[in-house]
């Protein structure tokens, strides 16, 4: 399957596993990559140090190509970026932050760089300031979300309209159906992260991982519009952040709410009460907990069921 | 182009133009219908006696088969289903209430019923009543909108394993890529709003026509949700509805906020300043005023050339 993406990354299908704090450690990311997709380490629950050993363990388990993703954010990015280069790694997704943030210093490096955006805005940012590759991604993806509230159905075509590089579909992407209307949008590639949050590689607690594979149509909601959006799973903290909001609760209120390291009581370490477990709308679709191996082959067996059954318009 | 949608209103393609209040009057459907869709009369902006009006004026324009749109929650709702059946139509799409409320009537009058829901759960009530078709529409969709919050992409394929009637996408579909995501997705139709609110026979008013084309990404927002969610284009009122709803406003309030005719003012008298102008995140890829036939053209071609670009996986 041979699309830019997958020329640009030198993988053998355009499925890229999301970069995910607490989850997409570097058994995830070198299952992914082993199968044929491009599996990133998450350094965003992650400091530098713990980042190098990832990186060392994740090339050890697959010579393939790998990827980290790195969150332009945090105020030690750099050192998360000079790791990532010293250890080998030449592909790296970055978010959170402005896309033209040590790219040069990656550039330099060698490195292929993709951003993660969730508006046609810094779509068009990322490609003027140089990056390889754009990911779109929408309003039902889970964790970080935009202000825009676009959702992917309505944000690839535009983007695919309005930049000339590689395009990334991400948000609401859980199987082969999903991935074709990806495609179909104008993506060369999509970018999943719940369906990958739930395997057997994944670090997630193994109650994260039941949550997604239990949720239904509207158990995740997006909150904390004020501080910064967020999709979450309807646990009792998700719950108190909604209610917060519903009586007008103002940033600061939010932020004390919110407090510290509740995404790794949550995800992490399976604190049902009082942890965030971020997950995307997709969750729906995920019913059990395979390998990351089993997940890429069901996508690409679902996207050729899916193209066999479109119906075709005679030309008129 | 044959899906079991195109042979349940025997038409030739499967593409429906949703009813909207003030906008799709006997003109626009009659238009749409001649042209190879389904053209939906939209009831909701109209007193028993206008539509029967409306239907006449569209059945001498065509013969091809045309529908109404009946919101359920209307006081009068049972006049618009008499109306309808008397007036010889006999494709009846429901909305806002419960689907099985005068199914047996319209059933009895030989009737073909569909009936547009926001969520799974809906969904699934819409086929257990003996509906013919479901309408699924997502978050992206203009005017009124669930509590869910559920993207097309999203909803659509849970609906597609749930349902065994025909599936129908909304929300959000404005062109031919989108029309073949739906498709990839497990619908057999889409209905599309937006994009035909912003046609040359759209009885909408030009400033409506106007915003809907000079709309950009973020520009439309869900708002009201405590009353009834309804995504509108960012004018002066839906910027004051939006602030209330952040400063923690309650119903009561919402209601006094929103008043009355604010629909009508909006959206066929044009008041920017006070009316309301329900559109969906899709305006951003319509940026010209077509006739109803050539939006049908447009969407067909695009549908075939996104169909071509497709790329495949190989049997490995």
């Amino acid at each position: 399957m041979t699309t830019r993406i997958t020329e640009l990354f030198g993988i053998q299908y355009p499925i890229i596993q999301a970069g995910m704090v607490w989850v997409s450690g570097w058994r995830l990311a070198s299952a992914v990559s082993a199968a044929g997709g491009l599996g990133l380490i998450g350094s965003g629950s992650m400091n530098p140090e713990l980042l190098a050993e990832h990186i060392r363990k994740a090339r050890q388990a697959t010579e393939r190509p790998l990827g980290v993703n790195i969150p332009l954010l945090r105020g030690d990015a750099e050192d998360l970026v000079r790791v990532t280069i010293d250890e080998g790694i030449r592909i790296v997704f970055t978010s959170a932050g402005h896309p033209g943030k040590y790219l040069s210093l990656m550039k330099d490096a060698g490195c292929v760089v993709a951003h993660v955006v969730p508006s046609l805005k810094h779509a068009k940012k990322v490609e003027s300031v140089g990056c390889d590759a754009v990911v779109a991604e929408g309003f039902e993806a889970g964790g970080h979300n935009g202000y825009e509230e676009t959702t992917t159905l309505s944000l690839l075509p535009i983007v695919a309209d309005a930049v000339g590089i590689p395009l990334i579909a991400a948000g609401g992407i859980a199987d082969g159906r999903q991935m074709l209307a990806a495609f179909a949008l104008g993506a060369e590639g999509v970018q999943i992260g719940t369906r990958f949050a739930a395997t057997v590689e994944s670090s997630a607690h193994d109650v994260f991982k039941q949550k997604i594979v239990e949720s239904g149509d509207g158990d995740t909601v997006l909150t904390l519009r004020k501080l910064a959006p967020v999709r979450l799973i309807r646990t009792p903290f998700a719950q108190r952040a909604v209610e917060a909001e519903a009586r007008g609760a103002g940033k600061e209120e939010l932020a004390e709410l919110l407090g510290r390291k509740r995404e790794k009581r949550g995800m992490f370490e399976g604190d049902l009460e009082e942890g965030e477990f971020e997950a995307g709308q997709s969750a729906t679709l995920v019913r059990t907990i395979d390998t990351a191996a089993d997940v890429l082959r069901n996508l690409l067996s679902e996207y050729r069921g899916a193209t066999a059954r479109l119906p075709e318009i005679p030309e008129s």
